[in-house]
């Protein structure tokens, strides 16, 4: 008998005709001889919505109160699975994150998972029930809810997987599976069987919104294999897992597994005179106000110095006023580009084949795309270009790396 | 410096507005050098929503699912009272039934409170923090949340109020206190300023909505005083203490405190030869599925026996079941008269003065108002008449015993 994971989102738990669909594949899996566990988001738009009530209270509230508000949502998809399960007459409990026992540190909003203790799940898996988890919630030391961050019932979902050693984890959502590329912009764009964690984790954190970063993150550090699947299907899905697996399963390998973009990107540019220290104090004043810098480039010469750097496009008036306080008393000239969009290709074959990154500036060049900046890691390589351009640099590498279809 | 527990309803907090009109009453206690605990209920219509979303999916919801699933509404409200509140510059923290120490019995949906352990409310109350509590919920044996039944909240304010034996129980709610009579009914109803704690449960068991009969029932066993006042009025409300302390606030005493009535009654009776232990019987089967019977009567002659009694009429099906089960072996035929209602008089005065009783009788017979049964305990007077004799009865009792106004 195998112990299954299955986590599904918010869109497919968004009405009472979803909750039961859920409830009956539970069910099914539960019935095809395997003990079942499943990690539930909240319903629909319900964490949106109690954001929004938050906001019209207090426009700045306190993250302690958010975590226990936004834990409800999770509550009451917990619940009503598992009464859509009871009425088809099988056993089932539902479990809040305390429950479950996943605890996690203090950061109200953004807390890690710092144990997960399994005893009572186990207890209520021994007496042959399913058992549904609240996602997304866990407690602190001190006894306070708290919050894993958008995503965070991946992240549950995994975390369970791997301390309850679960045979398999399934990532149940809309879309069925990691895609070469997103199939809303190119067409052509094909579903991908295998995809190693790195390659995932370089997907997500570079557009790709399937799978939380860091749960994937969590799944390679205790090689938990995660099926992302659709809900509404019974198409096989994706399977994230580690390279070595992955290599014995493909025929043939790829250079490049799949082409991500981010459109939510801007780029700043500093000219000025040669100011020792000056990086170093922009690291950390964005540091201390929670401003994350994507791509970084310095050019240096004996009399000046040109910076410039990518931040998210929610952060661009932030980082103008930090800007504005260090270049205050030193000479130097600001710009902003807000129409700037980040492409990147991902793939094992980035680091053993040199050929990829001259492969990708040529394909650009040929499309007449310029490239303003570039960067390169072990199995990606990102380039920043024209937002108006995103479509076409998109379509032409997925072409270009031999993606599509045909 | 005093301890006060104020507590909110449901309609108090039924949108932003209001939860910050609660907010700043709150806050008003505080900054009159009290310390506060404010118990809550779901916003609005929440729980009616929650069950109702429940029912979708399952006609038979399991209790324990349903305890997890309505204890989000009080969350909702704890969490975003505690935003409004911190936005007017208050220290203040939430907390579920759980964390504030409320145990109770395994009873899902209508569980008992073992205990109180008040050692986090405690702790933060003398950090100068306002404690919000979510009503309605506790935790059980298990470690499963119960919910207290309809009403709870104010059970919980009591029991708090109770256990930490705060110097007040404030008990707000859309009206400004209990009344000699529904005010919707007899223009003329008094709002009454102090009432004991036992005739507040004979007015709560025979009619009147204002407070929970168990929450009453707490308060009289550990002498918790309970203020209850309007949400939406400075006005003092009523006050429900002990026979003692109203004796030295009222210059006169008045024989008779309050008229209500209950119009969701209907009326059984039951002819049979006279048949050994057939009230045994109903009771005991009654008993089982859950009927409680208000009102019994029986007349016994050698050869006949009977049995009138009066039930919900949410019980009307169900009993008219049963009582075909007990009539099949014996002959007997049954009667049920839907349009019934019951009108009690309340006031310390029944007891010490045989005289209200007549009183009663005599006001009922010159309104010309037929009475088909009556109930007398220590302090009511209930009569069952047709219910379209309800409004006069009641107007003419409040008149008779010198309730109203003028």
């Amino acid at each position: 008998m195998s112990l299954v994971v299955m986590k599904f989102g918010g869109s497919s738990l968004a009405n009472p005709d979803k909750i039961k669909h859920v409830a009956e594949k539970i069910v099914i899996k539960k019935r095809n001889n395997n003990r079942v566990i499943a990690v539930v988001s909240a319903p629909g738009d319900t964490t949106d919505d109690l954001i929004k009530m938050a906001y019209e209270i207090n426009c700045n509230p306190p993250l302690r109160e958010m975590d226990m508000l936004l834990a409800t949502g999770e509550m009451i998809s917990v619940s009503l699975l598992a009464m859509a399960i009871y009425s088809m007459g099988e056993r089932v409990i539902s479990m809040t994150g305390s429950q479950a026992g996943i605890m996690a540190n203090k950061d109200y909003t953004r807390a890690r998972i710092k144990k997960i203790n399994p005893k009572k799940i186990n207890d209520q898996l021994a007496k042959d029930n399913i058992v549904i988890v609240a996602g997304f919630q866990a407690l602190n030391p001190i006894g306070d809810i708290t919050t894993l961050g958008r995503g965070g019932s991946d992240l549950t979902a995994v975390a369970l997987a791997a301390a309850l050693e679960s045979d398999l984890c399934e990532i149940y959502s809309d879309v069925d599976g990691i895609y070469t590329t997103d199939p809303r912009v190119v067409e052509d764009a094909k579903k991908i069987d295998y995809i190693s964690y790195d390659e995932m984790l370089e997907m997500a954190s570079s557009g790709s919104q399937v799978l939380q970063s860091r749960s994937v993150e969590v799944a390679k550090k205790f090689n938990v294999e995660i099926h992302s699947r659709s809900t509404f299907s019974e198409n096989e899905g994706t399977i994230i897992t580690s390279e070595e697996k992955i290599k014995g399963k493909k025929m043939e390998s790829f250079l490049i597994s799949g082409i991500s973009f981010d459109k939510s990107q801007v780029k700043f540019t500093i000219s000025a005179l040669n100011v020792p220290g000056i990086v170093a104090e922009i690291f950390s004043l964005f540091y201390g106000v929670g401003i994350s810098i994507d791509m970084f480039n310095q050019s240096v010469s004996n009399k000046s110095n040109i910076i410039s750097f990518v931040v998210n496009r929610s952060d661009m008036n932030k980082t103008q006023e930090e800007l504005n306080k260090i270049t205050l008393n030193c000479e130097a000239s600001i710009s902003c580009d807000e129409y700037v969009a980040k492409v990147s290709i991902i793939g094992v074959g980035v680091k053993s084949h040199n050929i990829v990154a001259a492969k990708m500036f040529e394909i650009l060049r040929k499309s007449g795309i310029g490239i303003s900046m570039i960067s390169i890691s072990e199995i990606r390589i990102s380039c920043i270009i024209n937002e108006s351009d995103v479509v076409k640099a998109v379509e032409e590498l997925h072409k270009g790396f031999g993606l599509s279809k045909k």
